[in-house]
């Protein structure tokens, strides 16, 4: 890792599914503009309840990411 | 969400297939006697191990729900 | 407060006003079916955005009572 | 524990003589009200000072009892 | 929620008025260039003491919005 | 800063009107003998319910001041 | 408590014989130089092992005076 | 639980498929040499992502065990 | 302590006298296996209810010791 | 600071020298595309060891930046 | 330390040098008005950042001292 | 990672040069008896004072080391 910097972003993925479910998505989607992800890590796992069942998972996760040299 | 009024309980379910089924059981059950069920935060995930395997997920949650009006 | 027991219940107040408005409004619901009540702590400060404004403010709080002997 | 569902509820007890009396006072008063009471953590420490004495412990704990099947 | 990821950024705001009116400010700039802003969580409440009295409060937020698809 | 060291006092400040006034009570009583304070941070906010309405707000902060030379 | 301000000093008092005295010795050392304690918080217990045997318990409090005016 | 001591471990267990599946492998690691396991926490849930896909799912879990008598 | 080393475990001492007890309950279990015990730190203090009383108490501590020279 | 917005980035800083240098790292790394940066704060001290020695120290710090009118 | 009643004071250390010589800065400055301290803790660490580089490192500690019996 | 299974212990190491050192001197001492060592997380900084100035750094870290199959 010697002189890299990396940067993290906070994320909140959402899943019908589950929690894996959840953070797979919020990576999935980084993915698509961030390069050059490692890491994550749970912040916290949320949900939403209608009528009685789990209708969304929401996680909030920390994305760690090497900042490229310009 | 203007003039309402939450409340928040506590709960711990538990079930031997994982961590998600456990909120999940924990959810069923309040719904039989709380109404307007919102939202869930986990709060901790413990298990029982017995005989070297896991037997029961345990996972504490917080579960949110509107209080009617009188 | 000598052999007293106290009991705490956590509650979401919501207000368009401001925080100090979301937590009175919590209190003044919960004293409709609670009596007794002696303190309260804020526990976590939150908010709903509609189009760039504040739309509710959201304050959990936990509200202690005493509970009465029988 | 397999599909048991367990409620946890927040109390403070006091006492004049002790951090360990007030906890009980708490669970006996607790225990009029709520069956099936099964374990207690102990979240906060605190007390009253009159005259340079501690006059009461107070002591802040969640205890958490098996909801039974209706 | 459904299939939805949002991103969290950490924001401090500050105002002479106070605590609520640095959470408007910081919301209201961050408004200018981000769109879909829909939660807030407050952080942290500080300030700025000059002569005696407050003459900056500072509150660090989370806001949360909406990432939109590609 | 640079050679500067600053002693942090812990303040419990309390007002009828609301939650930032009752920092300012505290930073207000302690400028009668404290000089050169420079910013304070909330630690806690409480109060204390009569009769189902907040009769008191208070709220705990820390004040960092610059200890003079000799 | 209206318009008074408190202030709070942290302390570690110790005992040999528990946790308990060793609050209330760290107390009665306070109050002979604090007037108007009135609460305490327990912040940490600790303690020093001697010979596989608690030498002493070491528990740090934080105690609660009211500020009189000038 | 009476008279017995209990010792925790902390471990990290890691695993492609999801966070289950890494709490598992961690157990029946720990299996092998500790005996007498009796309940596990869950301390940290975080991840290794690879070509924007989570490569591995690491959870760290403390796990208590009875220590037996000499 | 100049070039000491000292290592850390984390212990549950469990007791139906009170928490002190637990705590020393632990420690005496310890002093059979582990030399150089110097301090310990409570972690969390929680108990076993049964029929409304408190069946024993369990006390999680950390306990430093020093890690000899080879 | 009066009507200012700061906002606050996440970064890890490496070095094989130490933990102050990894955090002046991860600074001088951002001020080549982030301008206004005004403090930062320590919010973890890890690092990754290699046969036996510390081959590289990694500090995650907050920095906040002021962000500019438009 | 058997009857020993410490109090502990939180000071925030300042230096362009480094986290260790901020810390070492506080406690040569408390050192001039307080005796028999004992022992620090680190609370938090922060800097100030002018012009893209590290100006000041500030780091919050507290310090242990006994109490003299008068 | 895959599905290594990783254990972590708690040291306290010390050194009267700084935090730096005393975390290498901890380090250096498990390596005679712990093999593959694969990070450290700081947990707590604390020192110990002699005569007004730091006789000692103390730091507890957490090093994590790879579990080998047997």
């Amino acid at each position: 890792m010697s002189a890299h910097v990396y940067k993290m972003i906070e994320l909140v993925g959402s899943s019908p599914n589950g929690s894996d479910d959840a953070i797979q998505n919020a990576i999935a989607k980084a993915g698509q503009s961030v390069k050059h992800m490692d890491w994550f890590e749970v912040v916290e796992t949320r949900g939403c309840i209608i009528e009685g069942k789990i209708a969304y998972w929401q996680v909030t996760i920390k994305v760690g990411f090497r900042v490229e040299d310009h």
